[in-house]
Protein backbone atom coordinates (compact mmCIF):
# COMPACT_ATOMS: atom_id res chain seq x y z
CA UNK A 1 0.00 0.00 0.00
CA UNK A 2 1.19 3.87 -0.41
CA UNK A 3 2.18 5.29 2.86
CA UNK A 4 0.07 7.95 3.13
CA UNK A 5 -0.73 10.65 5.81
CA UNK A 6 -4.23 12.98 6.17
CA UNK A 7 -3.84 16.57 6.52
CA UNK A 8 -7.27 17.89 7.56
CA UNK A 9 -6.80 22.14 7.04
CA UNK A 10 -9.18 24.66 8.64
CA UNK A 11 -11.32 22.71 10.83
CA UNK A 12 -13.92 24.32 12.39
CA UNK A 13 -13.86 22.82 16.26
CA UNK A 14 -18.42 24.06 16.52
CA UNK A 15 -19.16 23.26 13.05
CA UNK A 16 -16.50 20.67 11.35
CA UNK A 17 -16.04 18.24 14.59
CA UNK A 18 -18.42 15.20 13.20
CA UNK A 19 -17.09 15.66 9.75
CA UNK A 20 -13.66 15.90 10.67
CA UNK A 21 -13.80 12.36 12.78
CA UNK A 22 -14.95 10.70 10.22
CA UNK A 23 -11.84 11.99 8.02
CA UNK A 24 -10.04 10.68 10.65
CA UNK A 25 -11.72 7.78 11.31
CA UNK A 26 -11.74 6.90 7.13
CA UNK A 27 -7.91 7.66 7.14
CA UNK A 28 -7.41 5.11 9.42
CA UNK A 29 -9.66 2.35 8.60
CA UNK A 30 -8.52 2.84 4.68
CA UNK A 31 -4.69 2.57 5.68
CA UNK A 32 -3.28 5.50 5.88
CA UNK A 33 -0.11 5.69 8.37
CA UNK A 34 -1.48 8.75 10.29
CA UNK A 35 -3.92 11.91 10.91
CA UNK A 36 -2.55 15.64 11.14
CA UNK A 37 -5.22 17.85 12.49
CA UNK A 38 -4.39 21.95 11.64
CA UNK A 39 -5.58 23.83 14.67
CA UNK A 40 -6.67 22.41 17.84
CA UNK A 41 -9.44 20.07 19.15
CA UNK A 42 -8.49 17.70 21.20
CA UNK A 43 -11.57 16.19 21.63
CA UNK A 44 -11.13 14.62 17.73
CA UNK A 45 -8.00 12.95 18.35
CA UNK A 46 -9.46 11.71 21.74
CA UNK A 47 -11.63 9.86 19.63
CA UNK A 48 -9.57 8.25 17.38
CA UNK A 49 -7.59 7.29 20.18
CA UNK A 50 -10.44 5.35 21.75
CA UNK A 51 -11.07 3.80 18.28
CA UNK A 52 -7.33 2.62 17.87
CA UNK A 53 -7.22 1.08 21.55
CA UNK A 54 -9.90 -0.85 20.61
CA UNK A 55 -9.97 -1.80 16.81
CA UNK A 56 -5.90 -1.54 16.77
CA UNK A 57 -3.03 0.11 14.97
CA UNK A 58 -1.07 1.74 17.95
CA UNK A 59 1.35 3.09 14.32
CA UNK A 60 -1.23 5.05 13.36
CA UNK A 61 0.12 8.81 13.57
CA UNK A 62 -1.92 11.13 15.25
CA UNK A 63 -0.70 15.04 15.58
CA UNK A 64 -2.04 18.62 15.47
CA UNK A 65 -0.08 21.42 13.78
CA UNK A 66 -0.44 25.26 14.21
CA UNK A 67 -0.18 25.70 10.52
CA UNK A 68 -0.95 23.67 7.49
CA UNK A 69 0.95 25.72 5.33
CA UNK A 70 4.10 25.68 7.02
CA UNK A 71 3.62 21.71 7.21
CA UNK A 72 3.39 21.43 3.70
CA UNK A 73 6.40 23.63 2.67
CA UNK A 74 8.07 21.14 5.21
CA UNK A 75 6.84 18.17 3.76
CA UNK A 76 7.64 18.68 0.50
CA UNK A 77 11.32 19.67 1.52
CA UNK A 78 11.72 16.65 3.86
CA UNK A 79 9.50 14.27 3.33
CA UNK A 80 7.72 13.50 -0.05
CA UNK A 81 4.83 14.46 -2.36
CA UNK A 82 1.80 16.25 -1.46
CA UNK A 83 -1.57 16.03 -2.89
CA UNK A 84 -4.59 18.04 -2.44
CA UNK A 85 -8.14 16.75 -2.82
CA UNK A 86 -10.38 19.03 -4.11
CA UNK A 87 -13.25 18.91 -7.15
CA UNK A 88 -11.82 21.63 -8.96
CA UNK A 89 -8.44 19.47 -9.86
CA UNK A 90 -8.08 16.28 -12.48
CA UNK A 91 -10.03 13.61 -12.88
CA UNK A 92 -8.59 11.17 -10.27
CA UNK A 93 -8.74 8.32 -13.15
CA UNK A 94 -6.25 10.58 -14.69
CA UNK A 95 -3.82 10.87 -12.24
CA UNK A 96 -4.41 7.54 -9.96
CA UNK A 97 -2.25 5.37 -11.81
CA UNK A 98 1.04 7.81 -11.32
CA UNK A 99 0.26 7.65 -7.97
CA UNK A 100 -0.36 4.34 -7.13
CA UNK A 101 3.64 3.87 -7.51
CA UNK A 102 4.63 6.42 -5.17
CA UNK A 103 7.61 4.49 -3.10
CA UNK A 104 8.03 7.46 -0.78
CA UNK A 105 5.52 8.93 1.83
CA UNK A 106 2.46 11.32 0.29
CA UNK A 107 0.49 14.01 2.13
CA UNK A 108 -3.04 14.42 1.06
CA UNK A 109 -4.70 17.39 2.14
CA UNK A 110 -8.00 17.79 2.73
CA UNK A 111 -9.87 20.96 3.07
CA UNK A 112 -12.86 22.09 5.49
CA UNK A 113 -15.33 25.45 3.77
CA UNK A 114 -13.11 27.02 1.42
CA UNK A 115 -9.39 26.53 0.99
CA UNK A 116 -7.11 28.94 0.16
CA UNK A 117 -5.33 29.37 -3.22
CA UNK A 118 -1.85 28.56 -2.00
CA UNK A 119 -3.04 25.05 -1.71
CA UNK A 120 -3.01 24.61 -5.30
CA UNK A 121 -0.24 26.15 -6.21
CA UNK A 122 1.69 24.15 -3.56
CA UNK A 123 0.88 21.02 -3.83
CA UNK A 124 2.63 18.27 -6.38
CA UNK A 125 -1.32 17.25 -7.31
CA UNK A 126 -4.62 18.82 -7.28
CA UNK A 127 -7.15 15.88 -7.64
CA UNK A 128 -10.59 15.92 -8.18
CA UNK A 129 -12.78 12.62 -7.14
CA UNK A 130 -15.46 13.87 -9.35
CA UNK A 131 -16.05 17.45 -9.92
CA UNK A 132 -19.44 17.49 -8.22
CA UNK A 133 -19.75 19.36 -4.81
CA UNK A 134 -20.11 16.06 -2.31
CA UNK A 135 -18.37 15.07 0.81
CA UNK A 136 -14.44 15.41 1.71
CA UNK A 137 -15.25 12.06 3.28
CA UNK A 138 -16.30 10.14 0.45
CA UNK A 139 -13.30 12.02 -1.86
CA UNK A 140 -10.88 10.54 0.89
CA UNK A 141 -12.24 7.23 0.99
CA UNK A 142 -12.51 6.99 -2.66
CA UNK A 143 -8.89 8.37 -2.77
CA UNK A 144 -7.41 5.85 -0.62
CA UNK A 145 -9.24 2.71 -2.23
CA UNK A 146 -8.15 3.71 -5.40
CA UNK A 147 -4.29 4.40 -4.39
CA UNK A 148 -4.33 1.13 -2.42
CA UNK A 149 -6.07 -0.89 -5.26
CA UNK A 150 -8.63 -1.88 -2.55
CA UNK A 151 -6.37 -3.77 -0.65
CA UNK A 152 -6.37 -1.63 2.28
CA UNK A 153 -10.12 -3.18 3.14
CA UNK A 154 -8.25 -6.22 3.59
CA UNK A 155 -5.90 -4.78 6.38
CA UNK A 156 -5.03 -6.41 9.29
CA UNK A 157 -4.89 -4.23 12.50
CA UNK A 158 -1.87 -4.81 14.72
CA UNK A 159 -3.02 -5.85 18.75
CA UNK A 160 -6.97 -4.77 18.66
CA UNK A 161 -8.66 -5.75 21.52
CA UNK A 162 -11.90 -6.74 19.02
CA UNK A 163 -12.58 -7.76 15.21
CA UNK A 164 -15.90 -8.22 13.41
CA UNK A 165 -15.91 -11.80 11.32
CA UNK A 166 -17.96 -10.47 8.23
CA UNK A 167 -21.63 -11.95 8.14
CA UNK A 168 -24.38 -12.45 5.50
CA UNK A 169 -26.37 -11.60 7.88
CA UNK A 170 -26.13 -10.54 11.33
CA UNK A 171 -23.34 -9.48 13.82
CA UNK A 172 -20.23 -11.33 14.68
CA UNK A 173 -17.32 -10.09 17.04
CA UNK A 174 -14.89 -11.68 18.42
CA UNK A 175 -12.18 -10.91 21.31
CA UNK A 176 -8.64 -11.32 19.79
CA UNK A 177 -6.43 -10.64 22.40
CA UNK B 1 -25.03 2.23 -14.50
CA UNK B 2 -26.61 0.87 -11.94
CA UNK B 3 -30.21 2.20 -10.96
CA UNK B 4 -29.74 2.82 -7.39
CA UNK B 5 -31.67 4.70 -4.89
CA UNK B 6 -30.44 5.62 -1.38
CA UNK B 7 -32.57 5.21 2.00
CA UNK B 8 -31.01 6.88 5.06
CA UNK B 9 -32.65 5.83 8.02
CA UNK B 10 -32.35 7.03 11.56
CA UNK B 11 -31.30 10.54 10.72
CA UNK B 12 -31.51 12.91 14.29
CA UNK B 13 -32.38 16.60 12.98
CA UNK B 14 -29.97 18.16 15.66
CA UNK B 15 -26.89 15.51 15.65
CA UNK B 16 -26.79 14.29 12.26
CA UNK B 17 -27.53 17.40 9.62
CA UNK B 18 -24.11 17.64 7.93
CA UNK B 19 -23.40 13.94 8.02
CA UNK B 20 -27.01 13.20 6.11
CA UNK B 21 -26.18 16.14 3.64
CA UNK B 22 -23.09 14.96 2.64
CA UNK B 23 -25.00 11.08 2.32
CA UNK B 24 -27.30 13.04 -0.04
CA UNK B 25 -25.04 14.97 -2.02
CA UNK B 26 -22.73 11.74 -2.44
CA UNK B 27 -25.69 10.03 -3.32
CA UNK B 28 -26.20 12.64 -6.31
CA UNK B 29 -22.76 12.90 -7.39
CA UNK B 30 -22.17 9.41 -7.81
CA UNK B 31 -25.04 8.58 -10.11
CA UNK B 32 -27.39 7.04 -7.73
CA UNK B 33 -31.12 8.32 -9.13
CA UNK B 34 -32.83 9.44 -5.47
CA UNK B 35 -32.59 10.09 -2.09
CA UNK B 36 -34.73 9.12 0.76
CA UNK B 37 -34.47 10.68 4.37
CA UNK B 38 -36.48 8.80 6.96
CA UNK B 39 -38.26 11.21 8.81
CA UNK B 40 -38.67 15.01 8.18
CA UNK B 41 -36.01 17.54 7.73
CA UNK B 42 -36.85 20.34 5.58
CA UNK B 43 -33.43 22.02 5.67
CA UNK B 44 -31.82 18.35 3.98
CA UNK B 45 -33.93 18.25 1.04
CA UNK B 46 -33.61 21.98 0.57
CA UNK B 47 -29.92 22.30 0.83
CA UNK B 48 -30.00 19.26 -2.35
CA UNK B 49 -32.34 21.12 -4.15
CA UNK B 50 -30.15 24.29 -4.29
CA UNK B 51 -27.28 21.74 -5.59
CA UNK B 52 -29.87 20.19 -8.00
CA UNK B 53 -30.88 23.62 -9.61
CA UNK B 54 -27.42 24.61 -9.67
CA UNK B 55 -25.19 21.83 -10.76
CA UNK B 56 -27.61 19.64 -12.66
CA UNK B 57 -30.06 16.74 -12.62
CA UNK B 58 -33.23 17.70 -11.84
CA UNK B 59 -34.62 13.65 -12.31
CA UNK B 60 -32.67 13.01 -8.72
CA UNK B 61 -35.44 11.69 -6.82
CA UNK B 62 -35.60 12.90 -3.36
CA UNK B 63 -38.20 12.48 -0.80
CA UNK B 64 -39.27 11.82 2.81
CA UNK B 65 -40.84 8.61 4.67
CA UNK B 66 -42.55 8.18 7.98
CA UNK B 67 -41.05 4.75 8.44
CA UNK B 68 -38.13 3.41 6.81
CA UNK B 69 -39.00 -0.29 7.50
CA UNK B 70 -42.13 -0.19 5.62
CA UNK B 71 -40.41 1.49 3.25
CA UNK B 72 -38.21 -1.31 2.98
CA UNK B 73 -40.82 -3.66 2.64
CA UNK B 74 -42.54 -2.12 0.44
CA UNK B 75 -39.75 -1.61 -1.59
CA UNK B 76 -39.08 -5.43 -1.96
CA UNK B 77 -42.55 -6.37 -2.84
CA UNK B 78 -42.80 -3.91 -5.74
CA UNK B 79 -39.30 -2.37 -7.14
CA UNK B 80 -36.29 -4.93 -6.49
CA UNK B 81 -33.67 -5.65 -4.48
CA UNK B 82 -32.46 -3.96 -0.64
CA UNK B 83 -28.77 -3.37 0.35
CA UNK B 84 -27.95 -2.19 3.22
CA UNK B 85 -24.41 -0.50 4.03
CA UNK B 86 -22.99 -1.99 7.56
CA UNK B 87 -19.34 -3.10 8.58
CA UNK B 88 -21.01 -6.14 9.91
CA UNK B 89 -21.81 -7.40 6.67
CA UNK B 90 -19.73 -9.16 4.02
CA UNK B 91 -16.66 -8.16 1.96
CA UNK B 92 -18.10 -5.77 -0.30
CA UNK B 93 -14.76 -6.98 -2.82
CA UNK B 94 -16.99 -10.52 -2.61
CA UNK B 95 -20.41 -8.83 -3.16
CA UNK B 96 -19.83 -6.73 -5.66
CA UNK B 97 -19.78 -8.91 -8.71
CA UNK B 98 -23.39 -9.96 -8.36
CA UNK B 99 -24.69 -6.57 -7.64
CA UNK B 100 -22.84 -4.97 -10.66
CA UNK B 101 -25.38 -7.39 -13.08
CA UNK B 102 -28.10 -5.95 -11.13
CA UNK B 103 -30.33 -4.83 -14.28
CA UNK B 104 -33.71 -3.41 -11.77
CA UNK B 105 -33.73 -0.78 -8.58
CA UNK B 106 -31.23 -1.70 -6.11
CA UNK B 107 -32.39 0.77 -2.67
CA UNK B 108 -29.27 1.08 -0.16
CA UNK B 109 -29.86 1.39 3.23
CA UNK B 110 -27.30 3.80 4.93
CA UNK B 111 -27.72 4.09 9.07
CA UNK B 112 -27.58 6.84 11.68
CA UNK B 113 -25.89 5.55 14.81
CA UNK B 114 -26.99 1.66 15.57
CA UNK B 115 -29.44 0.17 13.17
CA UNK B 116 -32.42 -1.96 14.33
CA UNK B 117 -31.34 -5.68 13.57
CA UNK B 118 -34.81 -6.34 11.52
CA UNK B 119 -32.72 -4.16 8.84
CA UNK B 120 -30.43 -7.05 8.90
CA UNK B 121 -32.68 -9.58 8.42
CA UNK B 122 -34.87 -8.06 5.78
CA UNK B 123 -32.62 -7.24 3.54
CA UNK B 124 -31.03 -9.09 0.04
CA UNK B 125 -27.22 -8.29 1.06
CA UNK B 126 -25.59 -7.06 4.23
CA UNK B 127 -22.54 -5.76 2.81
CA UNK B 128 -19.52 -3.87 4.82
CA UNK B 129 -16.94 -1.69 2.63
CA UNK B 130 -13.93 -2.81 5.21
CA UNK B 131 -15.06 -4.11 8.85
CA UNK B 132 -13.42 -1.13 10.25
CA UNK B 133 -15.18 1.96 12.09
CA UNK B 134 -15.08 4.81 9.60
CA UNK B 135 -17.62 6.48 8.24
CA UNK B 136 -21.26 6.35 6.46
CA UNK B 137 -20.50 8.96 4.24
CA UNK B 138 -17.22 6.96 2.81
CA UNK B 139 -18.88 3.84 2.96
CA UNK B 140 -21.68 4.91 0.57
CA UNK B 141 -19.14 6.89 -1.70
CA UNK B 142 -17.25 3.02 -2.25
CA UNK B 143 -20.08 1.36 -2.41
CA UNK B 144 -21.32 3.72 -5.66
CA UNK B 145 -18.02 3.78 -7.20
CA UNK B 146 -17.35 0.01 -6.90
CA UNK B 147 -21.18 -0.90 -8.18
CA UNK B 148 -20.39 1.63 -11.41
CA UNK B 149 -16.78 0.75 -11.82
CA UNK B 150 -15.97 4.34 -11.86
CA UNK B 151 -18.09 5.65 -14.40
CA UNK B 152 -20.04 7.62 -12.18
CA UNK B 153 -17.34 10.03 -12.13
CA UNK B 154 -18.16 10.99 -15.71
CA UNK B 155 -21.31 11.52 -15.28
CA UNK B 156 -22.67 14.49 -16.88
CA UNK B 157 -25.79 16.39 -15.28
CA UNK B 158 -28.50 17.86 -17.30
CA UNK B 159 -29.95 21.11 -16.93
CA UNK B 160 -27.05 22.75 -14.66
CA UNK B 161 -26.12 25.96 -14.55
CA UNK B 162 -22.50 25.55 -14.20
CA UNK B 163 -19.69 23.06 -14.60
CA UNK B 164 -16.52 22.48 -13.34
CA UNK B 165 -13.03 22.06 -16.09
CA UNK B 166 -10.60 19.80 -14.25
CA UNK B 167 -7.63 21.91 -13.85
CA UNK B 168 -3.79 20.54 -12.85
CA UNK B 169 -3.81 23.92 -11.00
CA UNK B 170 -6.56 26.57 -10.02
CA UNK B 171 -10.15 26.54 -10.54
CA UNK B 172 -12.21 26.61 -13.54
CA UNK B 173 -15.95 27.33 -13.61
CA UNK B 174 -17.96 27.73 -16.82
CA UNK B 175 -21.76 28.34 -17.79
CA UNK B 176 -23.65 25.82 -19.45
CA UNK B 177 -26.99 27.86 -20.09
Amino acid sequence: MVNCFILRIGHRPKRDKRVTTHVALVARAFGASGFILEGHDESILNTISKVVSKWGGKKFLMESTRNGKAYVKQWRKKKGIVVHLTMYGINISKGINELKTQRGRVLVVVGAGKVDGWYYKNSDYNIAVGNQPHSEVAALGIFLDRINSGKELNKKFDDAEIRIVGQENGKRVVGVR
